[in-house]
């Protein structure tokens, strides 16, 4: 791969020297981070001030303003609808901006060619695809509102509970704590959520429908195999459904741990008391997993409260539209997928619950652990997803985004001046110079891919930062690792056990699916091998 | 008046030497504080110091429960339909509770003798009513649930312009800036809800009918002279209504100020920069001059939110159900209202609109400051809001709340051990005695009024505690007081002039009542001496 060589190529003079220095204390020195970490004490404090300084790259929330209006109003302050924003719209609006579809183009595979991360696999864009959807939600009006959203602004596992109380009240089965469930193949999956003429069941009345901006009409067969769970994406594609399932069928495990660890407890306080663990496992595993995935360094965060004591990020959380546009990784999606030793396209993925239940969720794990996702980059997006580019980039220009170069700014780097500072890529640099001209034109969206990626990172370097400032702040103010609420009393003793013993999605799954034990499960490839790049 | 020698009876060996020293610091010196107060620096260090240290008397939100369940479940910390609350429901819940009908009977006056406040008149009554009318609102069911309430949580001056954005733009001119107007004798007020025949005007379909839990049904000719206001408790008593029309008026004068400083700017933008003026003034008044003259202490406080860096209860607002207890102040309603010179019963200024458009908005404020209020204690609630004091007996018990001693233990107090310790009146110690038996036994809402007054204080210790906790921590975290927000861009220069040059009502008067200039407009009693107890 030319990885080496392109960023050999990059013209560092813009990355700006604190930066530099801090990667570099960050991503050397691996015996001296291994030891410390190996003392609770200090991990415990080196993790709050590696947080506290990653949130604070960018000011601290409440942002002054939303997508609300131009100016700061009660509303744009108080009503979460309307998506925040880190910057206003500029004095002066970039004009003449290129064609979307022409801007497209060059997010997408040339000759079907894909680029494959050396680090990822299939099953951490599975992940992302599905934690993001809890709470980077659009409006759901037709057409959408790009200024509003539809998210609880909280990791609230709202993917399997709803994101409202009518609709987790459907989803319980009323009995033990547990969501309702049926069998296949000897394995536990969620109810249909339509009967075999196509007809959504009235128990389910309130569950969303599947979205139709993708597939307009469904077959009643087709219709009577989606999964009744908490999100519309829920029988989206294969990586939603796997990931509902995993973390369903813990739901009902927990329940029933909880169940006979406390037999006085009615079916509200199992169902709650599940729920509480379960949204702590999900924090867990984003921060213990699929962050340290994310970042380059040696240091492996930790999502303990302990570490934190009144940090100036602990403000009310509110997404901000541009969290949302940091967050759409389409290259992450592989030519074909690997599932069951055969090779599915990507289309032929979707809309499918039967690929799951007919080969059970510990196959489907593994397959998607043994492949390699895309790298996020430019030129490497399916063509498939042409209109879904497009999309994103009307989105950033119909709430008036400032330019990459000023949210570099507001991130802590300096601005570009010349494209090869960008990327060492010279396709990548003819591409944005004719597209835009001058490097200050260059919109925010199409910035945020057309950086290089760093050695041993997952994303290129202002996503990175702008998603590790969103994520870390928003989801340590969850209220339940509140200082007086993480603890036996809200999950009880054995819930917190359970806590305790969970860093990954594999410590999930096999528990879960018996004989698994020696499946690989993992968002890291078996052979990435840390560079010293 | 028998203030002294029944606070010199009082057994305070359970008052806390902190508290007791506390006190000493805070109602001596007055020499000292008044130096202090004169050099800004060091004003704004103690301000947050003093305001950081009375937040500090009880744990920090976000709390463990809310009235939803007696554990901690999600529902339980995201949804604010719920109230909050600072304790659990206790393991053993106090049993054999005597009859509410007795319990008021404490609370009432004997045949209709009103003991005064010293310090308080019926203008601060009239604020501290219509004030936390916008935040602690119950339920709207029928009949409403005791758990429940209908609050934004923040104070965000509903009490103009509605809960809810749909009751807003009905109250809007859309024009200017302006809230909608009539003018009655020269003076502006908002215009009629009802026409003549007493229906609804169409134009006001969403803003909130007239409560009718105090009197059922309304004639035409009544209902054709309701405001239409924010606020379901608009027209409920003339304190309401002037207090409205205070306020309703600068915001249409400094909507009008800002149209002619700023010509370019529409109708929506002067709305949303006015109404975030308003808010502010609320605030500054509520620090200012409501709070300063609650408290006994020589310092003053401000309004400042340069005086606070990360406080640690700058934490996510939500009302808790006990303030709603905390704030129940019966006994500030004085036998009968002196009206441009007539003595009023209570009830005569219930649903009264033109009381206030006959004599003039300068004219009643003036009355209710030369009147004093009557005093917070047992023994002084007017017999006619009897069935009221009935009610908030049955919330505490309805929500299950822990005692009187478990409160003053959760807010720094000692529990008490004898009678003589909450209070120096043989009577009130004779009819807790005769009521509870014994002290542990006191439900939290008679002991919050049963406690003497301390020496130049409006408020008994422990309701002035908790008044303070809630009322700092959730006022000073509004998010137009944000360190990104609290400037110019969000109120202009002007309006931050008119935000630095207002401390109170009177302020606000005398700039919108041409001719007033010589009334006395304030919530402390002209003839108020601090005494040296």
């Amino acid at each position: 791969m030319a990885q080496g060589s392109v960023i050999e190529n990059r013209d560092t003079s813009a990355d700006g020297k604190a930066n530099i220095l801090e990667a570099k204390l960050l991503t050397g020195y691996g015996f001296v981070w291994k030891t410390l970490q190996h003392q609770p004490a200090l991990e415990r404090i080196v993790n709050g001030k590696l947080i506290d300084r990653a949130t604070a790259k960018m000011p601290f929330r409440p942002n002054p303003f939303s997508t609300r209006s131009d100016y700061t109003s009660w509303e744009s302050l108080s009503n979460r609808r309307y998506s925040s924003r880190h910057l206003p719209p500029p004095a002066q609006a970039l004009s003449d901006l290129p064609d979307p579809g022409d801007v497209a183009e060059i997010f997408l595979r040339e000759n079907g060619k894909v680029i494959s991360s050396d680090k990822s696999t299939v099953l951490f864009s599975y992940f992302a695809a599905w934690f993001t959807d809890g709470f980077l939600r659009s409006d759901r009006a037709h057409p959408p509102d790009p200024r509003k959203n539809d998210s609880n602004h909280e990791i609230d596992l709202m993917q399997i509970y709803g994101l409202t109380p009518d609709v987790t009240d459907q989803l319980r089965l009323h009995d033990g704590g547990l969501l309702k469930f049926q069998t296949i193949g000897g394995e536990e999956y969620p109810e249909y959520a339509y009967d075999e003429s196509g007809k959504k069941k009235a128990e389910f009345s309130k569950v969303p429908d599947v979205p139709t901006n993708l597939k307009p009409d469904f077959k009643p067969e087709e219709l009577a195999k989606f999964f009744a769970v908490g999100s519309d994406t829920a029988n989206l594609q294969l990586g939603f459904v796997l990931m509902n399932v995993l973390f369903f069928r813990e739901h009902n495990r927990v329940a029933r741990e909880l169940a006979a660890k406390y037999p006085s407890w009615d079916d509200d306080r199992l169902f709650e008391t599940a729920r509480n663990v379960l949204i702590v496992l999900l924090i867990k595993i984003v921060v213990e997993e699929y962050i340290n995935h994310i970042t380059p360094y040696h240091f492996q965060f930790r999502a303990n409260p302990a570490s934190f004591k009144n940090p100036p990020w602990y403000r009310p959380n509110w997404m901000a539209v541009e969290f949302n546009l940091v967050y759409r990784w389409h290259p992450l999606v592989p030519g074909t997928y690997r599932i069951a030793g055969d090779n599915v396209p990507v289309a032929d993925t979707l809309y499918q619950t039967e690929m799951l239940t007919k080969n059970g969720l510990g196959q489907l794990m593994e397959d998607a652990s043994n492949q390699a996702a895309g790298k996020i980059r430019l030129f490497n997006t399916d063509p498939a997803l042409r209109q879904v580019q497009i999309w994103s980039i009307e989105k950033g220009r119909a709430v008036n985004l400032a330019s990459y170069n000023d949210y570099r700014e507001l991130c802590g780097y300096p601005r570009v001046t010349a494209f090869n500072q960008i990327s060492g890529d010279p396709k990548v640099q003819e591409s944005l110079k004719s597209l835009y001209g001058s490097v200050d034109r260059i919109e925010f969206y199409t910035g945020l891919y057309a950086e290089d990626i760093r050695p041993n990172s997952v994303l290129p370097s202002l996503i990175g930062r702008m998603v590790g400032i969103d994520a870390f702040s928003q989801a340590f103010t969850n209220p339940l690792l509140a200082p007086r609420i993480f603890n036996e009393n809200t999950f009880s003793a054995l819930g917190l056990e359970i806590i305790t013993d969970t860093m990954t999605l594999s410590d999930i799954l096999h528990r879960n699916v018996a004989g698994s034990d020696k499946r690989f499960i993992g968002m890291t490839r078996r052979d990435w091998k840390r560079s010293r790049g």
